[in-house]
């Protein structure tokens, strides 16, 4: 039987390429030079490859937040504003936070889950999910930021909430995430993942000038020296290194692949999660789509471990999901293309058949 | 009083730096680190410049499509099929074409010009616009495309047009084309104008093998030489080298801009045609809001000359305005941010006003 997360990875499978070809079938015969769509004809095809259908569907749309405190902030990787992951997390709930205003523009549900802020958050909100584990991870410049139980409840509550949209009919997934220092674990989880310079693992994040990067370098890597994480197992470095978002958002990942639903990247901290669960489970990587490309460095390392390209080049660096909640529109009009265009068979233009499928009759 | 060419262009205003000063303002007074949401907040202030106005609107969206053929076809430039101008402009209308998914999806209304298809469209489309000055241009390897009179009734057919819009309450613009050979004409145009080396000019466009690319370019440098276009006055290389798709998008910049609307700008002989209206009237630029980077080379030359980023990344190169189209769902989300967003004193967080304009306190 096995325990839940045993059972999730365990469900997660490889793409249908059988309906993948279909699609890729269907799209060459439209009235079109081939491939003149570019991406949005690839997600298609991967949609049909996730669903196990030629024509894919996003017809209930959601995006989850998730939030939490790291308690690597004493180390001055951030400014310190008392309470922002709190007063953020109530602004999305609020309606007013950026992400609210982009997932209400693209008709997407938004939930926000409490994973371990410091501090209580108001109650009242139908789309509040309190799945608080502690007020915050500790230190990971001075020891692991949580136990073992605590990573792996973390990650079990991401599984869980994807097996719940899942239930709820939601065809068409995305997360993003809110935690204060949250950049500083995602640089160290990469750091210790990968073995990359220093310098491409650690950007900006939340700090202003040259010294605080520095010192945000040096506080990545006296993590990795303290905690010896071991490299060849994710769970270890997510647990010595992580925050219970990330922890969260890569049981997330594991669940929408084992519910088969596509989901959306975001940036950084969303990224690094995703590389964890790839990495967990190889096949998970089918189920994730692009978004944006934020500023931080550590996110093409990660692009380029994953085969991914950004589909919007918007500059941001807001977190949240923000990138992620503008992507879902050009999923979802990939999903027109394969329903709503015509073949030349059903428009009755036989006879250019050829002409479509072998040469590019147009392409500006 | 002067031609409506003229008056069009004497309408044409710079953006009001008032209303941008304070659209800006409210973006930094949000509580989120400085600029974090990139290339939306600077849509969100370009359009406050345009409508004069701190908060802009997208009430009403509008996508045009102006179709036409291209004697320079004779040439070989682009495989000989018959009708494709004719057919893809009916399958616009009939709702099939990639375009008209691309604007039901996102809510935009289209329109579909003939400015001068070889052949009739069929008759009884709402949508469709018969604007034809002619069955085609003239081949441009072998002298004008067309009359300076033909040029300038196809630009103000494109001013008229964008009035007429304007008047019927639509307040986000885009155009596109359909026209066998013109990604031929618009490099012959960008050559003629930039000077720039002809490898950068021509691109694969329409045909699939290296020497019809080279066949191509000396297509381009031919017409270039025959004409001998004044490369100081746009009018006089538009009539030479462009086509009436070139010239009718044109004018639509102009009239567009000189009704203070906001336009987004497609694939490579979109852009070609800004930038004609740029040089024409240099305020345009102020109007124009990108979309995606087309594959033709000449692109990126013209994204540098009118110092445009390309917000989306899909790899397409179908024309029609199918980058455009979907850019509308991004532009209107920059004005729901500027609406919607709560700032600091909004929210009664005063207290952190001075943190969220001077530092940035999240940056994943």
């Amino acid at each position: 039987m096995g325990t839940l997360f045993e059972q999730t990875v365990k469900n997660i499978s490889e793409l249908d390429w059988v309906a993948m070809e279909a699609a890729q079938l269907r799209l060459d015969s439209f009235f079109k030079p081939p491939h003149s769509l570019g991406k949005l004809e690839d997600i298609a095809v991967q949609l049909a490859g996730i669903q196990g259908s030629l024509y894919g569907t996003c017809g209930k749309k959601v995006h989850v937040v998730f939030c939490s405190d790291n308690g690597v902030l004493a180390e001055g990787v951030s400014p310190q504003v008392k309470d922002v992951t709190k007063i953020v997390a109530e602004q999305m709930l609020d309606g007013h936070a950026a992400i609210a205003v982009l997932c209400r523009h693209s008709g997407i549900d938004l939930r926000v889950v409490d994973m371990g802020i410091a501090g209580a958050i108001n109650g009242g909100y139908d789309n509040f999910l309190d799945r608080k584990i502690s007020h915050g991870t500790a230190n990971i410049a001075q020891g692991p930021a949580m136990t073992m139980e605590e990573c792996m409840k973390a990650v079990e509550t991401g599984i869980m909430i994807a097996n719940d949209l899942a239930r709820s009919d939601y065809e068409l997934f995305s997360c993003g995430e809110m935690g204060k220092g949250n950049t500083t674990t995602s640089s160290a989880i990469l750091y210790a993942i990968t073995k990359a310079p220093i310098n491409s693992c650690v950007g900006r994040g939340s700090v202003a000038d040259d010294s605080q990067v520095e010192n945000k370098k040096r506080v990545v890597m006296q993590a990795v020296q303290k905690n010896q994480p071991d490299a060849s197992n994710p769970l270890d470095v997510l647990a010595r290194l992580g925050g219970f978002d990330i922890a969260a958002m890569v049981g997330f990942y594991l669940g929408s692949a084992a519910n088969k639903k596509p989901i959306i990247l975001d940036g950084f901290i969303s990224a690094v999660s995703a590389l964890v669960a790839c990495i967990i489970q190889p096949d998970v990587r089918g189920y994730v789509l692009p978004s944006h490309l934020s500023r931080e460095p550590g996110m093409k390392i990660i692009y380029d471990m994953l085969g991914l390209e950004a589909i919007l080049n918007l500059n941001m660096n807001l977190g949240e999901g923000t990138g992620a909640a503008l992507a879902h529109h050009i999923v979802e009009a990939s999903v027109k293309i394969i329903r709503e265009m015509k073949t030349v068979q059903e428009l009755g233009l036989d006879s250019f058949l050829t002409v479509a499928k072998s040469i590019p009759f147009k392409n500006p």
